[in-house]
């Protein structure tokens, strides 16, 4: 059975995140029922990994095998015909058998949006997290140069270590990048792997550094920790996005 | 009884345009309602213009006598605060009373986005319109040119001369300027005054033309005619944005 891979990007807002649970409008869902109409068969796609609910994608990437080969193009057409305008299909490639969305995942890139100005255009309200009152940009900025590198991460995930036992939780961070603009920033995230929630939970201990919730002298002890409750709380999910899935070393 | 000026930014995607109307949430509506509960009396709020159902503004101009002077950042704060996300009002400040939001209006600036790449990411899909198939970006801007001055925009109106006799629909439009970027471009259009639907009746003209469904060579006789027949079709609302209303000449 021929392997395609798909790019897709999704307006995390209406679902339930990528991957498919009861009950609830999900990424994944809709992709297979799409791809279900077009092939005429079941068909499972496996994506990258996972995003949770209100989170984004430029470039998700997922492979499924198709029953036969198909005419990429027309196929890829019919796709964003079916499927909803908040999940669009960019490409639809053949790729060898040994790819593996998921597996053959090198690096993964993230950005998160911050709104720092006192009153966020309308047009943004799905796409950051709004900051309000006190804000150290300056702190932010040296607190983040912490989590480069690698380090365990364990105060950074919510995953259950009883329900999903793990040999270790570290993970490297090649470079946190924050871009500013008039009216906030963005913060580009590049590492070999995420844990559950972590991107989410970085920007928020950053935020409640920044905020001066949490102090910066403190980082050290909250990843030595490896406590969830010794970082700052999730930032929203709505500020994230999968930028770009790396394949190639 | 003091008068106030709003700036106003909104999504319009879930509001049947600014003008308050039966059984419809409306922009103007939203706002009136927000005052109410702000001020505790009645207010009537006077727009700069209307925008039609699934139209967007950076910054629509509007007016109110409150029934005593305001804590100006107080009341803007608490409006936000009711105001669903969609609205944001983003300056609230005293003016003299001969200022009227209509009335005092010198000039307006729309733009109009079109994406024109093949799939278009889902972030665009309620701020763009999706131009598909045979589009020349060269004739659509050949084309545009034909717009600039000081012409009579009757073929250009669904405004019924009937309902509303009106002296002439003659209006000035200074400038129209194209600014491309990779997957599309951006029309601004800054002119005296716009009929009804006439932003979106010469982007939808222009449109037939860059798809070979009107000749440029029509144009003249498109204009000379005064009849909205001739004219193209009504480019689709979600991509018409009120960017700014001038009211120093």
């Amino acid at each position: 059975m021929p392997r395609y891979k798909l790019t897709i990007s999704y307006d995390g807002t209406s679902y339930g995140g990528w991957q498919i649970q009861p009950n609830t409008p999900t990424i994944q869902a809709s992709i297979e029922a799409a791809l279900k109409t077009c092939l005429g068969s079941d068909v499972k796609v496996i994506g990258s990994g996972r995003t949770d609910q209100g989170v984004h994608a430029h470039a998700q990437i997922a492979h499924f095998d198709a029953p036969k080969p198909l005419e990429e193009k027309k196929v890829q057409y019919s796709l964003n015909g079916i499927l909803p305008k908040c999940i669009r299909i960019h490409t639809l490639e053949l790729v060898s058998d040994d790819f593996h969305a998921r597996f053959s995942a090198k690096r993964k890139i993230y950005t998160y949006h911050l709104f720092t100005s006192p009153v966020r255009p309308p047009f943004l309200r799905l796409t950051s997290y709004h900051v309000r009152g006190r804000f150290d940009k300056e702190l932010f900025m040296q607190a983040s140069k912490r989590f480069i590198g690698t380090h365990d991460f364990t105060s950074f995930t919510n995953e259950s270590t009883i329900k999903h036992p793990r040999k270790n939780a570290i993970r490297t961070i090649y470079r946190l990048d924050i871009i500013e603009d008039t009216d906030g920033l963005m913060i580009e995230i590049e590492g070999n792997g995420f844990l559950y929630k972590m991107v989410r939970n970085i920007v928020g201990t950053l935020l409640d550094i920044a905020k001066g919730k949490i102090s910066i002298e403190n980082l050290d002890l909250i990843f030595t920790g490896k406590d969830r409750k010794l970082a700052g709380k999730s930032a929203s999910p709505q500020g994230l996005f999968l930028k770009k899935v790396i394949y190639s070393s």
